[in-house]
C-alpha cells in the first residue's frame, strides 16, 4: 500500500512552529523549559489534539501523542525528536522529526487508515542540553537511563532547576517514567553535517552514532621573556599544546574510517605577544562509531600528549569530561530505509551520526533507526541552518513509507531486543 | 687609579626606592607618570640634590643630573636607565642603572674626585611602555627619534594623555629636546633572561640588541560541528594556527645562533570543545641580533604560514606590528667591559640583549654600552625578579671602573660616531 505526504502542509507546519521564539536572521530560540519552549509545546499539543491523538505527559515533561491502531495491545511505532532549540537554532533541528510524525498521522487520518499497531509521535524535553545538562535529558528519563530525581535537580546557569521550570509552566504530567517501550523508534532529522550535501545524496540511512571522548588538558610550563630566553632554556606550555593539537589530526587521519578529532578550545596564559606561555587549557573531542577505534584513539592520544609534554619539559594534567560509547542502530531498519529510498528513486548513503539524538537513547532497548536529510553546507546550530524543501518532503515521505510497512503486524519488524 | 663602590649603600638605595609603589610579594608598581612614579622621581631627585648635581628636566619629563667635570665644555659620560616599572615589577629593572650611576657619583663626591669630563646620571620617562606606547619613549624623544608632540599625545587605556599627566604632576621641564648628546652612554641592567645565571657568569658584555619582528595573523576558516564534519571537509582555522605555531620553533631552531621565536598569543573563535574553529588571531615574535638572519626568518615565516593556510584551505591576513632592526653597541665599550671584568676576576660573557633598553636609542648617535648582571632563574617583569647582592655590587663596581677610565680625556674613548 502507498500513501503520499502533503509536502506543502508539512513545510507550512515547520514555518508556523518556527515563528514561536523567532530570532533575527530567520532562526529560532526556544531553549528548554522557557516561555518560548512552552508556547511551542502548546502549538504541537494543539495539533495533536486536532488529530484526535491520546496525549500523555510524563514527570519530565515529555509529550507523546498516540494514534490508536486496530490492536491497542500491540506496542506502538514511535516517531519523535525534540522541539527545544539551541540559542541560535534553525527551524528544522528536532522540529522536523516531530512535525514529520504529525504529518504521517495526518495522512492516516485523512485516508481514514488505521494500522494494526498504534502510531506514536513524541517530543522529548531538553534534547539540546543548551540550558540544562545533560542533553537528551527527556529521552534518558523516558528510557530509565537517568533517574527522574537527578534530572529534576539540574540547574541552569542562573540556578533555576528543571523541577522549578516544569512546575512554573505546568508541564508536569502523570505518565510514569520510565515510559512505555515502543515496538520501535524512528527519527527523521537533518544531518547537521556536510556529507549528504557534498555527495549529492537525498537521504542518509544512519547505522550508528559516534562514540565521544572529551578530554581537557591543563599544561603548565614557565612564563619567560620572549626576547631574553634562548629556545633551549624554555618550558613553553603553548608550544606543547600546539604540537599536541597538530598531532591530533595526524592520529585521527592515521586511524581512518569515520574517526574525527577536534581541538576546538585553547586558552593561553598570559596570552601576550612577548611572553612564553606558562599555562594552557585545551580540549580534545575524539569521535568514532567503532568502539575499539575510539579506545585506540584515546590510547594514542595519551601517548601523544605525554611524549610531547615530556619533550617540552612541561607538566600536564588530564581531565576526562565525557566518555560515551558508540551506538549502533538496528540493521534491519537501516536496510528498510535504504530499500524505501531506492523505491522512491532517492540517492541514499549509509552513514554515521556525528551528533547525539533521542533515537540513540532508545536504541539499546528497542529497534531504533534514523533518517537524515541534507544540511545545506553542513551548517547546524545556526540561524542559517537549511535544507531544500524537496529534501524535507522526501524525508517525510520515506518515514511514511517505512511506518506503513512497520505498522502492519505482518511486516517482518524485529521484536524488542 | 682605583675606587671601590659602597656595596651596602647601593643595596640600601635599591631597597629605599623599592618601597615606593611597593606591592605584595616584594615587588613594585610604578607605572609611568602615576603618583607612585612621581614619588619615585622625587626620591631620586632628592638624592641628586644631596650630591650637588645640576639637574635638568625636559619637556617629556626626562631627568638628568650632572656632576661637573674639570672641563665643563667636554661632552659628558652619561649613565642611566629608567625608574618606571611594569605593573608587577621587581626592584632592579631600570632602577639599578640609575642608582648605580648615583653610587658612582657618590664615590666621586666622597673622594672629592673631579674627572676631566662631566658625569651625568639620567632617568628616562616611560621606558617600559606598560602604560603608554611606545616603550623607551623618553629616550626616543631625548635622541630626537620620536617627535615631542607625538609622544605627548599618546593616551593610556583610560584615555589620559602623556601631556595631561606630565602637567598634573608638574613634570614638564624646560630643557630642550632633543637633548644634549653625551660623549657616551652606559647602562647597567639586569639580564632579564636565564643565560648568565645558567652559565654561572657574573656579568654580560652586551654587544647588540636583538632586532624584533612582531606580526599578527588573522586566520579565517569555517565553523563546523566537531562530530558531523569529516576531517576531509574541514576548513579548520585552529589547526592551521597550531601547525604554524609548531613550525615557528622548527624554523628558528634551523636558523640557529641567537635567533628566538615565540607564539605567545592565540585566541580561537568560537573556542568551544565541539566546534571546529573558524577564526584565529595569533601573534609571532621573531628576534635576532643579526639583521640578515631576522630578514631570513621573516621570509621563511611567510612561506610557512602561506603554505599551511593554503593546505588547510583557510584565509589568512598578516599585520606587521613592530619591525625593529638589531642595534649594535660600541665594540670598544664591549671590550672595555670584558677587560674590566677580567681585571676584577669576574666571569664575563659577550651576549645579546633580548629586551629593549634606553641604551639602544643612544647607540646610533654616540658610543653606547650595556653591562648585564644575572637574573636568578631568568625571571623578569615579576615581583620575584631577583639578582644576588654580590652580583649587583659587582656590576656597580664594573661601571665605576669603566667610568673612571672614560672620564679622563686621555682615555681612548671613541668620538661621537
Amino acid at each position: 500500500m502507498s500513501m503520499e505526504v502533503n509536502g506543502q502542509r508539512v513545510l507550512t507546519s515547520i514555518q508556523t512552529l518556527g515563528k514561536i521564539g523567532a530570532i533575527d536572521g530567520g532562526g529560532v530560540c526556544r531553549l528548554a523549559l522557557t516561555d518560548a519552549d512552552f508556547e511551542g509545546r502548546q502549538k504541537v499539543i494543539e495539533w495533536m489534539k486536532e488529530l484526535g491523538l491520546e496525549i500523555r505527559v510524563d514527570s519530565i515533561g515529555n509529550v507523546v501523542g498516540r494514534y490508536l491502531g486496530c490492536d491497542p495491545e500491540l506496542p506502538a511505532i514511535m516517531m519523535g525528536s525534540h522541539i527545544d532549540t539551541v540559542r541560535t537554532g534553525g527551524l528544522l533541528d528536532g522540529n522536523l522529526g516531530v512535525l514529520a510524525g504529525l504529518e504521517i498521522v495526518r495522512c492516516f487520518v485523512e485516508a481514514d487508515f488505521r494500522p494494526e499497531r498504534s502510531i506514536e509521535v513524541g517530543f522529548f524535553t531538553n534534547e539540546e542540553g543548551s540550558r540544562f545538562s545533560p542533553d537528551m535529558m527527556g529521552s534518558l528519563v523516558y528510557m530509565g537511563k537517568l533517574a527522574l530525581g537527578d534530572a529534576l535537580a539540574v540547574r541552569d546557569a542562573d540556578g533555576i532547576s528543571v523541577a522549578e521550570e516544569l512546575e512554573r509552566l505546568g508541564l508536569v504530567g502523570d505518565a510514569a517514567v520510565p515510559g512505555v517501550l515502543p515496538h520501535c523508534f524512528l527519527e527523521l532529522h537533518i544531518e547537521q553535517g556536510p556529507v549528504l550535501d557534498k555527495e549529492g545524496c537525498a537521504v542518509g540511512a544512519v547505522h550508528s552514532v559516534q562514540g565521544i571522548s572529551w578530554q581537557k588538558l591543563r599544561i603548565a610550563g614557565q612564563s619567560n621573556h620572549a626576547g631574553t630566553t634562548p629556545m633551549s632554556m624554555r618550558r613553553d606550555a603553548g608550544l606543547a599544546a600546539f604540537r599536541i593539537a597538530s598531532g591530533v589530526r595526524e592520529l585521527v587521519t592515521q586511524l581512518g574510517g569515520d574517526m574525527v578529532g577536534t581541538v576546538g578550545h585553547i586558552t593561553l596564559g598570559p596570552n601576550l605577544i612577548n611572553v612564553v606561555p606558562n599555562h594552557v587549557e585545551m580540549t580534545v573531542d575524539l569521535r568514532s562509531p567503532v568502539s575499539s577505534q575510539l579506545q585506540e584513539a584515546e590510547v594514542l592520544f595519551e601517548a601523544l600528549f605525554r611524549t610531547i609534554c615530556a619533550e617540552e619539559n612541561v607538566e600536564v594534567e588530564r581531565e576526562r569530561l565525557v566518555q560515551l560509547d558508540p551506538v549502533e542502530f538496528d540493521l534491519e531498519l537501516v536496510e528498510r530505509i535504504e530499500m524505501a529510498a531506492k523505491n522512491r528513486g532517492l540517492r541514499c548513503r549509509r552513514m554515521v551520526s556525528g551528533a547525539g539524538h533521542d533515537a540513540q537513547i532508545f536504541a539499546e532497548a528497542v529497534p531504533a533507526g534514523m533518517i537524515f536529510v541534507p544540511s545545506i553546507g553542513g551548517i547546524s546550530h545556526n540561524v542559517t541552518e537549511s535544507t531544500a524543501d524537496a529534501d524535507v518532503v522526501a524525508g517525510c515521505q520515506l518515514l511514511l513509507d517505512i511506518v506503513l510497512e512497520l505498522a502492519s503486524v505482518s511486516s517482518a519488524s524485529p521484536d524488542k531486543k
